[in-house]
């Protein structure tokens, strides 16, 4: 299928990135292959969209650092980069709406994103594709690109999938919008039951051709938790995250029994806010 | 303990190396990070030992790519480095063997290791412990250190230990030097059967003090084999990989369907080599 | 994707059928919908390939009376039929040329299907999708349908893929052909090694766009050795088989002790075959 | 041991049946082969009996359906028939009722089952069992056979044992009843945990005479629930329900999301019933 | 069930013995109480027959040591007792022919069992059963038990049971006659295979009613291998055999790594034989 | 390393031991093999100390027989006592204070263990360790030993270290306590989950060297839940428990239903104690 008839896509994966590591980077290698390999779809670019502080994770460090460590770690991506929009909003935001921000982004063709937080600010920070964009005055919205606009597809791992059915995490609505106006490409281990799990809820089944399940063979099960507890007792993290992150975090001694302890007892945005919601429109999947 | 007191511990990686791999330079990390933690020992160097050609290994490529590879792998290490002898011996050379040998350089303190490859000489090429003892003047034998040789163990993962059930491919006689004069630190996954195979050898259970079990929480299975094939298959491998040695790949375009087929058909040196002695001394562990 | 542009499908399924089940049955029907479900195949009809008495495969009884069962157990259906062809070869005949039996027919447009066995020449016997074609006289070749040859499609359980990897089974250039040529609809239950088992084969994972692994959620695992096991030990089958197949063994007493010691001790034809020529192009997948 | 000897059984099963599977009719034929295996019984008649609408669990379509469904499917079943006796009542009948109820009919010998439902009075419906005694003229109580009256016993799955742990949903004395007075035919696959079940419960454990193991080697996992997901997505259910079933579902559109739907939100019947009672005499088996 | 009308049972064990162990010990109480739960059978005896030195197993200890073992092991016991006959013979003894041995001693009434080994003759050792009989003289048979002959049946563990299908090890004839004249006890571990094993053969299926599988729910898995292991490396085996047992081994330091090698090498007495003779009858079960 | 220089430690292990079964006195067995092939240890006691009735778990028996019967099981060790303080006092005793107890006694070398329970005063009874102290004056604080006071160690089963994790039932002071000022020797049988227990908990992995797993191979999985279970159904516990405990089961008639019930609907001690002080400090692991 010649170029110009294959979908252009954006990958967007959303997360604490508590910090980023290579799985993280990982992800969006398989799915870059996956989604060439079926010849229907030509990977543009990659967002990685840290979640703002409002999320209030247990351990969840500043989203200034996390910044920074996802913009060192894609330092030498020719095709990946860091947003800053959603990190830099008061109000915990829904992942329905960061894809939507994307996907308005690319359908108006304006690379207006104010999305390069303060003090990332450094002179001399080559920012990838958004740069190309970017000059001191605000942007006007460019014309659409001829061939339709890329679409944007949520990338993400098995447990994301899975967290689907947790009560009061999602919106019932929101998980319909994410699989059937922008669609999933899910990385899932060997054996995992995503698929046991899409085939068992009727709103997944029913967009299933909308979500991706790429099979990674080769086990990188690099938690950002394992990285912190390693962190917390003096072990090496070498070769787990790129060298650049583990010296930043080394040099700012960002992870600690303290700052595991940030927003202990603390409920989870999502949770809250859903909590109330939940009594109306409980409808499981 | 005081330092003095502690034991000086180098750790040899023997293996194809076909090609190194991140998961290969965490087993490093993670035997440092363990054998310190002992409060016992105290690692100085680490060594990567490639195997050479004469090992006759299916898919094995020729010994100065990987030894290249490795050298580019650990450019970054201030402790880990690569040695040559093993891959430049025109036969093949028994592991004791090559665990005897850094030993005994070791123990007459001679830092002259004719190891760096012809190939290897490019100048400005930065070699770790052994060039800081090697610039100045051509060294002769210094007197040993008074604190004692440092103590040459077997770095290896979980395979390795199980593979000495494989018939015919390790010496009854090798096993027990190795587990007896020098020692095993074996990084294994939760959950591997590696206590329970030291349990049930007389050989190994005699020696376990001597073997180090160390718990790898973090699955980071990045196996040679799934790298292969990967390449094979057009994908990428970054990440998997550090950049240097997967852009030395790209350039070189090292594995392929076709030298996947080396050694295709041709038995394992040591199969070989033990299958006679094998009729004698065939006793089990 | 309106019908024209749809490839049509003609699912061919081989083996023992001795005796056929309801799970043979399922087969057809997962298989068919999975198709349709992709939008881009219309599943035309289904052929039943009972083996010929040559394959020599340990208690297999006498193909006319396996061609009867097949031929009652499809009575209802309006898509499925049974072929005779390949049962009435003297010799055993390798799966890639019964597929490639059946495309040819479908090439040529001729229905002259001479596969209705005489035993099977019952009056008033209605046959499916050949009947339509057939009369007495050796068909004239029909102008081949405007839309393009219907595709043969080698429809099978994982059990079937995962014997590509028996020693001598399976001649490597068939296997490649079949994939190739042809392509898999292969029904696998929840969390088998199918996916496993393409991955790590380069010829399969070369063919993978080929190769439909379709999940049967509904585990319906009816194996014609548990039936005639059940049938030597006087239990029911019923609701396992079609009612009128059920009948049939009964009535003519097909399996028993006896039946079940047929070709004890024969070598099964196809490893016969392939032991000779294994030895030269010995190739794994 | 000569027939007069044995002791006649009835085996009845109680469930939602919605819809009637294959798998439903296999318990029967496997409990059969099984009583008969034994030697010491003589299974005389199989009783479907589906629950009533006052059962509230969700998706349960009206009992007229399911009775009519379960009347096909065992329309060419020479010994099992369906009963409506319990699917008749306003409110949710306990089991032990139902087993009660036909165990006092085969007592009295009155062959009197007002169970035909009226929409089920079809002229020219072939009654099993019943049927016999039921000739044109009302039938008074008969003498109790001489042979004594025959057992009835409860045939069941091993979900259905294993919950009788789940809180709330059995009373303590009906669980002893059932096992004590009238005993339980369990139809368990390979490895499931019955027997560690009944090894863990003296209550079980003290009757598991009466508890009746029975392996089913041929596993048929057709559940209600999967069928019913099956034709809500268009997928063909065919040889996983008698034709006459899926003809049924298919003419009046039986289950869609919106029956599916049915009950949601509303307590099971037995949950409701039992949650006052457990307070008091709340006894763990 | 009134005693009278009980089958009288005598459980018979064969095995190395080597040593013995608790877990030996409890398959007999084991048995009992299953034999008696069924209200079918009293068992009056049980029977421990350790292998004779003709044997040739490996690690196996002369047969006398193993007999006062057992002796020592069942002092305290009212109904267990050690049988040297099979010990004493010089060519090792079918299983069959053991169990044949027994049931004729029964059958004849005849109590004279020469079977107290020469070493056993120390004064004042209370023997269980056989004592009451015991003279020098050759026994005349008694008068055969007027109730009728107690039947001897083979206790084993599930090793066993599956054993049978071990190429070489057992005739098949010996099977037949084991399963359907004597019949098998076989303890088992909750979820092991034994009844799978029982399902896929025809033979032990047509018999099953001869073979009882005993559920033992607490896992005591005293495996004689690991009791020689754990005194090879000084290891206390207190708790796992009876008191008087570890006192006697310790006084003749009978384990050690020169006794494990006894036989070494050396070909197990039933695969020398049978393999001649499995070439004719080769059949599978 | 010679005995002076080695760390004399005392193994206490706390529970129920109702009753005390083999198992229980295994893990003292495994415990000492283990410390002793550690080279840096000497285990001079095991101590059992049966929890007190204020324990209020279900089916406790009273104090005063569980005492009788781990005397009646030690009677013949010559290194295992029973020590009655904890099981003396009126409120339950947290397994911290119980560790101090023993520890503070070792320190002030008095031995004035009033821990005798008058009905184990008889005559003749050889008392171990503390027998040699034991006079009937109040004790004077003896020297402490030249050689350092022993070390209170808490021997234990992967159970124990796991129920860490059940909310309320260990406060966390007490869990730091134990590991850092005491220390748990864990038997864990084979593939546990004990080893990634303590990875997962920073505490545990903080006081890591003073938590020694000690693998148990042979799988003796006496419960004292399945002993009760048995008693219950007239089962068989011979050689699971000392026969001196077994018998004095017997003639006490011990356990049955109505024992069982004992507690039944009461809430744990603990569970009681911590449930209010869990709502300030509740911190996990």
């Amino acid at each position: 299928m010649d170029s110009s008839k294959k979908t252009e896509v954006v990958l967007l994966a959303c997360g604490s990135f508590n910090p980023i590591t290579n799985m993280h980077l990982r992800l969006f290698e398989l799915a870059k292959d996956y989604m060439h390999a079926t010849g229907k779809y030509s990977v543009i670019k990659g967002i990685i969209s840290p979640v703002g502080d409002a999320y209030k994770k247990k351990g969840l460090i500043p989203a200034h650092h996390r910044i920074i460590m996802a913009e060192l770690a894609t330092k030498n991506s020719h095709w990946v980069e860091v947003d800053t929009w959603e990190s830099l909003q008061k109000e915990w935001v829904e992942t329905v709406k960061v894809l939507r921000y994307h996907q308005e982004k690319l359908a108006t063709g304006s690379c207006s994103y104010p999305q390069s937080s303060p003090a990332l600010e450094k002179p001399g920070r080559k920012r990838k594709w958004a740069d190309q964009k970017q000059d001191s005055s605000p942007q006007k919205p460019q014309e659409p690109k001829p061939t339709g606009v890329p679409k944007v597809k949520l990338l993400c791992g098995a447990d994301l999938l899975e967290s689907f059915s947790v009560p009061n995490l999602w919106k019932m609505e929101d998980i319909t919008q994410i699989v059937a106006n922008f669609g999933l490409i899910c990385i899932t281990r060997a054996g995992s039951d995503a698929q046991k799990f899409i085939y068992e809820s009727d709103v997944l089944w029913r967009h299933q051709s909308n979500i991706h399940l790429v099979n990674e063979w080769i086990t990188n099960d690099i938690s950002s938790t394992k990285i912190r507890r390693a962190l917390r007792r003096g072990q090496s993290i070498r070769y787990l995250v790129p060298d650049l992150v583990q010296e930043y975090i080394e040099k700012h001694e960002l992870y600690n029994t303290e700052s595991e302890g940030r927003n202990a007892g603390v409920t989870l945005a999502p949770l809250q806010r859903n909590a109330a919601e939940a009594k109306h429109n409980h409808s499981t999947l």
